[in-house]
């Protein structure tokens, strides 16, 4: 039976909706048990530990209300994907806990779905379980992810020691270009430009083909999900040393550079993409010693890693943008 | 530095929040890593499953904006441990994603972490990670729970055969009592009794203490969160099996019972308990020979079990009272 598109969902049944949408996800996941449980069961696996990481997306902060439903899902499993491959961990399975609006009928859920089905499949992962429930607010949707790395082998925030390089992968600040080419903003680039870094705001490309070497080279690593500046922050913490970063050294992707040489002062303009949030790029420090390996084999699996400061004694970070230290007031874009 | 109760959240950085209000309940969990990374490390245990439910709660949907918010963190932990108790699985930590509206200051948030702190200290479990997010729309909190069992010893929804006894524990119906008597219903009772059955609503008490006798006595188990007989299909659905109720040996509570009183029609009045939510009581079946010392060794623990009806071939739930058999149109409250 196909479901009528714009039958409202109130007169839906939820067991349908899990019947027809959700319990396709799960096939093939003997964890599930079929989404007919209260909850799932994960064997043990002998020498591996497994990584769970939580993130909650919720309509008019994370996304815009105007985002197509697939593109939301993607996100979500995505941002979540991004957590697991700074951790160094293989992407296994995931818990869905989705709010809905009565204004979101079956065309809508279903691509959503859809979203959700075309990643998983790209990841290699499976739905386990979840709750879907009714909201009178916005679309709110959280997923908990689940990943295996071999028994201690996790990569930590706070393993950052001092002569540690830092690196970063991809490009830096196409996330919050991107959000504000979506919101209307950044009229003085091509139309290309701006359609690129649209996509690259609304559809994260979590490094998880980085997870093993991760495990291998890095000391400590982070996806960066608040900018650049803050999550080396964390890492600084977590580790109670200092991280040095070179802004100028910061990669950047060809429309961001472009939009870069329009700008008056290119000094600020930095830090704004140092500070913007959503890239979802790697953060990680390595040994110096390792470096080189490192970068030829993540450029092996294509994947770019650039060196932009180092680690040292003391706390925080400093950041530099050719030889000036920057004063920064606050670090990061933070989810009001 | 004692937060202003008064402060708009707004002003407050979540990681003073997250410092200052989460990481004390992750105190004593290494799998938390202190609430500084990215996720929590969850090591492998030999000779253990792990068990994972989620369960989402909606201000307005399935809790009243009048509700405090100690009772709704106390009542988002106990809907979850009440999944893993039906499940034979022993608590172990939890994962909170929170969407906070703009309205809930310090205050707020602070008697949200104290109920959550009473309860985890009660139930013996830990806060591992999650995600606090802001929300333009109601507070929307998902909560996602770990539980241990021995190997493949999880008690199923599917393993119900014919022969085998369905029994209940404690009283079924206060929880939809409960709610109407907290949205002013239920002027005939009592000052004691409208008060005793909104507590029942407010705040569950998840079976945590027959997790290892359900393992132990029980072919199948569920939680009875959508009302008895909706659970009992689920069983039934899971285990290809039907089950017979009788839906006058259903257990209530005094008050229940002399709410029970008052009503014209007392087979009408045990339908709409039978069909409540919220009872977070535990629907079990069990090999007949095995019934007696079950339900005296559940005695032992404070928790009684009451025989209310029976698993034969077939498909789906036949509701009886007094001999006659119920029509049932549509099982169970189901959170629209």
């Amino acid at each position: 039976m196909t479901p009528d598109p714009e039958r409202p969902f109130e007169s839906v049944d939820e067991f349908d909706w899990i019947e027809r949408c959700l319990t396709p996800l799960a096939q093939g996941a003997p964890e599930a048990l079929g989404l007919l449980d209260d909850a799932a069961v994960i064997p043990t696996r002998p020498g591996f530990d497994l990584v769970i990481s939580k993130d909650a997306l919720v309509e008019g902060v994370h996304f815009l209300a105007s985002d197509p439903l697939d593109e939301v899902a993607r996100k979500l499993l995505r941002v979540n994907l991004s957590d697991l491959a700074a951790k160094g961990a293989e992407p296994y399975g995931y818990f869905l806990a989705a709010a809905w609006p009565a204004r979101h009928r079956w065309a809508a859920r279903a691509a959503f779905v859809r979203g959700l089905a075309d990643d998983q499949n790209h990841f290699g992962l499976k739905l386990f379980g979840g709750d879907t429930v009714s909201t009178p607010g916005p679309f709110t949707a959280s997923l908990t992810i689940l990943g295996w790395v071999p028994q201690g082998r996790m990569v930590p925030r706070g393993g950052a020691i001092t002569a540690d390089v830092v690196l970063v992968s991809g490009a830096i600040g196409d996330g919050c270009l991107g959000l504000e080419a979506a919101q209307g903003g950044l009229s003085g680039l091509t139309e290309a430009d701006r359609t690129f870094l649209i996509s690259r705001y609304r559809r994260p490309h979590p490094r998880t083909s980085l997870a093993a070497l991760l495990r291998i080279h890095a000391h400590a690593a982070a996806d960066i999900s608040d900018g650049l500046i803050a999550d080396a922050g964390r890492i600084a913490t977590a580790s109670s040393h200092q991280i040095d970063l070179d802004l100028d050294l910061m990669p950047l992707s060809d429309p961001a550079a472009r939009w870069l040489a329009l700008q008056a002062d290119p000094r600020a303009a930095r830090l704004r993409l140092a500070a913007g949030g959503d890239d979802y790029e790697i953060i990680c420090t390595a040994p110096a010693a390792e470096v080189s390996v490192f970068i030829a084999a993540a450029a092996a699996l294509g994947v770019s890693l650039t060196p932009i400061g180092h680690v040292g004694p003391g706390r925080g970070v400093v950041v530099r943008d050719q030889g000036a230290v920057l004063a920064i007031e606050r670090a990061g874009y933070r989810h009001a």
